[in-house]
């Protein structure tokens, strides 16, 4: 037998000849092998387990016999007792090489362990937050060799962890020599590092070895929703998801509204920061207790969003966005100190990252989509489009990458419909209408009936049928159509055009029945002439965006549609296609990615290279004004009409075949008409 | 003719050849010479001033004709008109080279200006502050290649003044927008850059050219008083200085009564956290108030203190300070945002610069000492008594430097006896006893005359005559030996013993009567036995910690005596000695730097450079803890009596002869002798 022994990893493969006694653990730090470790080989964390393999291994050259590793010892055992180890595992600081050994690092013991999202995209996500745990034992103070207990602590992480540069705030400075005292000269400290920082932070300390976990927030901060994740800074891990209304709502529904209230009221524009912070503070405490921790074990939070949302949540002034040349106070990516936001109900010293803006008008959420969609990776041409009270836009594939923002406003989203709803519990969500009866039926959310279906009253009693969401007024505009009861120009005809009693006069314009309660003090719930209009101006709009972008990028079609968005998940890709929001496309080639803003941020929390990567992507988008395009008006008029089933759109007509009706008789109609043609001036 | 010509800086004797036309002010960046710009040479800041010089220049080979200048011009003559300018000057960005010249450079023109101290010594402070102000053109927005407008004002930041990397504050986000469009996209910015950092802050931005000044803070955060100089950051002018009380005191007099209150009451270093701050707060507004300049335009702040005021002024409980081993909680210089210490009366930006602490029981202050006294630079054996409520010492030379600090306690800055009171009119700081007769005369704050002198009560009417302040104390005590009214033991002789009604019975004890208006309702100031006490332990400490680093040295006598401390600068020399505060010395070798802590923390404030000097420094000085050294105590208790003129003092000898009296025969003395004896248990 010889001194040394050769020592495989799986599954990288890496090897080495190291001597008796070497524990695993030293061996992997030797080889660069991402073998995950807290407390610095001190048998505390169990981090560090692995798998040994004993027997004849041709492919590594080894023949690993029983006896390779040294005995299973007392700290093992400890461990295994009070927490429980999975048999065949052992703690990789504990157990010494004593022969040729093949050791396989499983993947929750690995640092940059991956995480595969959650999300419909089978994508994984590689774990490298800026914030980590630290367990260090730090050298007692000498009244002869005076020096701070911070600079000890500092010289400890450098000499175990090779961290260099430490600062704490004074928070942590204030916590650090009773927690030095407690633990015994032991403690664990949370480190920031953000992808620029040159220095390290200490954003929190605790006595002895922690463990109880550091989280970070993904927030999606949206004109109308706020959405919330939760996640385990150490794994990745969705703890919950949350979210509430953007209180900024009472200010104004859309962007351009808010802006206006901030340029006509002094002070308008503090008032809708401070509602927006207090949303989020009131966000964290929910999502928090929602997930069962303690709110100061929040250290990061990653925000996307639109221009306007981003210079409101930061404070600033957003009058400059509603005009042209739409110039952002600053575009690039933002690291900054949660109390400097307001953003009290985390911890005290967490650490904000932003994501970059793209243009002023095309916002990190935008960003967020192509960090969470890379069509930059795509060698297939893919247009994204992010649905949201603005639609963030992308077109490209590896060559090139453009990006445009299109004011939708939230007629998507249930709002300004006239029984939208936010898509909770007695929303319907989906609806089909028979063409030959021309009658309804629909689902609502939180029943999995159909409302035709035996029993579906009884399942939808606790919730009530309240009204419509996003999702659902698509379908019903385009089942509307399909069912020959709109025309191409978006008309309702009447009960004698169409032969349906659910046709009804409202003011000078008809209405489409789809539930009515009204007799027994319920609800009714129709579908106007002014929703129609709405949806119209929302998918023109959002349609007039890619096609603007198509038109730079010279082409006529695409090969992949992704629709993003909470709202995105829900949409009918058949229907979306009936109302010409999208270009028209296989339905095969048309996917959700849920929501794709929301997951890169989650990216960006979990992965501080990715922070690098979306500000370099974010600098190599090909960035489309829309505002200023007299193209968008084009596109945008032209794709007023609800189509036909041929041109342009050819895949459409392999779909669904669309009655040729006409009732553009009324003179409701030249009104409505008249308000579209002041909109075009 | 040729196309290049010789231009020739003075002072600093660079040279170079420069085409006709080349500006003056380019000419000199080109060589490296310092030659002050703000507005980067666009005529509007005058900064870059210059005297050229005609005729022949043997010394430089330069033979200067008068149109070696170009013409003056109307930018010039502008600025003259407006702001007046020397005759002779030009302004460096508009006099362009059309012939060999010879320029100077005027020191106010420097941007490394070097200021000459206001204190006794001569020595100059080079000016590089890290909050500087720079004018820039910004590129205006462009719709088609968008990006924030932060973005392009650090583009021009880089192009114009080759400052890289360039962040802002949330403050400073908010207001750029409407600044630069108040401008015409001309800005000056504050920007900060420490000496440790990477990235240059802006602090604050004003449209078009702002020339309104930028200030500073230097503070002396004493545990008695709070010393404040504010500074201009352009030319390191000191425009008001001015002081408070430090209102911890209702917490404890001194130090350690401070740390106990810590310990023994819950929260109680947040109270005295709280209190310091708002004085400081406070301490802003008065003297911003008092140089007529906006609280706002202060953008830095630097401290120096002892361990104790470091801790309660970061929020820090210092009870570690208060036990062995006495561990710092951080022993490093500090840079912080002042708004995270809760100092809110200055810009919402400002940054705070603390210097490092020495040692648990060496504080900031010791170091702001080494940083304007540079004994480490000194040829001969200097021994730098800073004297406070805690005395630091410092003894060294060009080959090793100690420092210790010493517990005197408040009696030299009059607190803890009983007719003592501040430094303020009214006091007694001054004062002689005839040996003969044993009559006081004394001076009073805010008198010129002598209390025997004509007018005396005239001149002092207004302030009446109120009690005795530290440097008057010192005198009383000293000039009480002289007289024979002190034994060397530190007894009071009786009005039998000593033959002056003026010895009164005081309790067991006598004392000695300066000034007695008690029957017309005056004041009677007396100096008591347990003044002479007082003073006794505080020269004691004193002398005992100048020793123990003589020991440590190795030397018996110093080459040097600085006394420093605001105090200090008022204490007699020739009393000091026959006090015995200090160790023997020629009196001709003895001399005061005033307040050398609060000079070192303008040079702090001033220079960069001299951070990192000073944290270099403190970590190649030697610490010696007197707390836990035996020496010490043998010292203090050896070095109690008020000394005989001989033995171990011939320089004392050469300026006073010290009667050879003994009062201890009363039962008073037994009493205080014991509890002398029991401090030495």
């Amino acid at each position: 037998m010889t001194d040394t022994h050769l020592v495989v990893f799986t599954p990288s493969g890496k090897r080495g000849q190291f001597e008796t006694g070497t524990p695993i653990l030293t061996a992997a730090r030797q080889l660069g092998v991402d073998l995950d470790s807290v407390c610095g080989g001190r048998g505390i964390c169990s981090k560090c387990q692995i798998t040994p393999s004993f027997g004849e291994f041709p492919k590594h050259g080894v023949t690993a016999e029983p006896d390779a590793l040294s005995d299973w010892n007392a700290v093992e055992q400890r461990y295994k007792d009070k927490r429980g180890m999975i048999d065949g595992r052992r703690l990789g600081c504990q157990a010494t090489v004593q022969g040729d050994i093949v050791v396989d690092v499983p993947p929750e013991s690995q640092v940059h362990k991956q995480v595969v999202r959650k999300a419909a995209s089978d994508r994984v996500m590689t774990m490298d937050p800026a914030t980590k745990l630290y367990f260090v034992k730090v050298q007692e103070p000498d009244m002869h060799e005076p020096s701070g207990d911070l600079e000890r602590l500092a010289a400890a992480l450098k000499a175990e962890w090779d961290v260099a540069d430490v600062a704490a705030s004074l928070s942590v400075l204030s916590k650090l020599q009773p927690a030095l005292r407690k633990g015994g000269w032991e403690v664990t400290v949370a480190l920031h590092k953000g992808h620029r920082d040159t220095q390290s932070r200490i954003l929190d300390v605790w006595p002895g070895y922690y463990d109880g976990g550091i989280y970070g927030m993904a927030i999606d901060l949206g004109s109308t929703t706020i959405a919330a994740h939760l996640c385990d800074l150490r794994d990745g891990s969705v703890l919950a998801s949350s979210g509430v209304m953007n209180p900024q709502i009472r200010f104004g529904e859309d962007l351009m509204s808010r802006v206006s209230y901030a340029m006509m009221n002094p002070g308008g524009d503090q008032d809708m920061t401070s509602a927006v912070r207090e949303a989020i503070n009131g966000l964290t405490h929910t999502i928090a207790t929602e997930a069962l921790i303690d709110p100061n074990l929040i250290f990061e939070t990653v925000f996307v969003c639109n221009p306007v949302m981003h210079h409101l949540l930061l404070g600033i002034d957003p009058v400059e966005l509603g005009q042209a040349p739409f110039a952002l106070t600053t575009s690039e990516s933002l690291s900054l100190d949660a109390r400097d936001l307001g953003l009290t109900a985390m911890n005290q010293t967490a650490r904000v990252f932003v994501l970059p803006c793209i243009a002023g008008h095309v916002g990190a959420d935008a960003a967020a989509v192509a960090l969470s969609e890379q069509p930059g990776q795509s060698d297939d041409l893919v247009l994204i489009v992010d649905v949201g009270t603005n639609a963030e836009i992308l077109l490209g594939n590896r060559d090139r990458v453009l990006a445009c923002s299109s004011p939708t406003g939230p007629a998507f989203e249930g709002a300004q419909i006239s029984s939208g709803q936010r898509a909770a519990p007695g929303a319907i969500e989906r609806i089909e209408i028979d063409p030959v009866t021309k009658e309804p039926r629909f689902q609502v959310i939180g029943s999995q009936l159909w409302s035709d279906e035996d029993g579906f009253m009884e399942s939808t009693q606790a919730s009530g049928i309240t009204g419509i969401c996003g999702s659902g007024i698509i379908e019903a505009v385009a089942e509307m159509r399909m069912a020959g009861l709109l025309d191409p120009s978006g008309l309702i005809g009447s009960a004698d055009q169409t032969g349906t009693w659910r046709c009804i006069p409202e003011g000078r314009t008809n209405a489409y029945v789809i539930y009515d309660a009204s007799e027994t003090g319920g609800p009714k719930i129709t579908v106007t002439q002014g929703d129609i209009r709405a949806i119209q101006l929302a998918k023109s709009a959002l349609y007039a965006g890619a096609r603007l972008l198509m038109d730079d990028m010279g082409v006529e079609t695409v090969d992949r549609v992704v629709l993003a968005g909470a709202f995105g998940a829900h949409i009918s890709s058949k229907h979306a296609m009936v109302l010409g929001m999208i270009p028209d496309a296989p339905l095969s080639a048309v996917s959700s990615a849920g929501n794709a803003a929301g997951t890169g941020a989650r990216i960006a929390l979990c992965n501080i290279g990715s922070r690098k990567d979306i500000e370099r992507t974010v600098r190599e988008i090909t960035k489309v004004e829309t505002a200023i395009e007299p193209k968008f008006q084009e596109h945008f008029v032209n794709a007023n009409a609800l189509p036909h089933a041929t041109d342009p759109f050819p895949e459409l007509s392999k779909i669904v075949s669309l009655p040729d009706v006409s009732f553009n008789t009324k003179g409701g109609d030249s009104d409505t008409g008249g308000r579209r043609r002041r909109r075009r001036a």
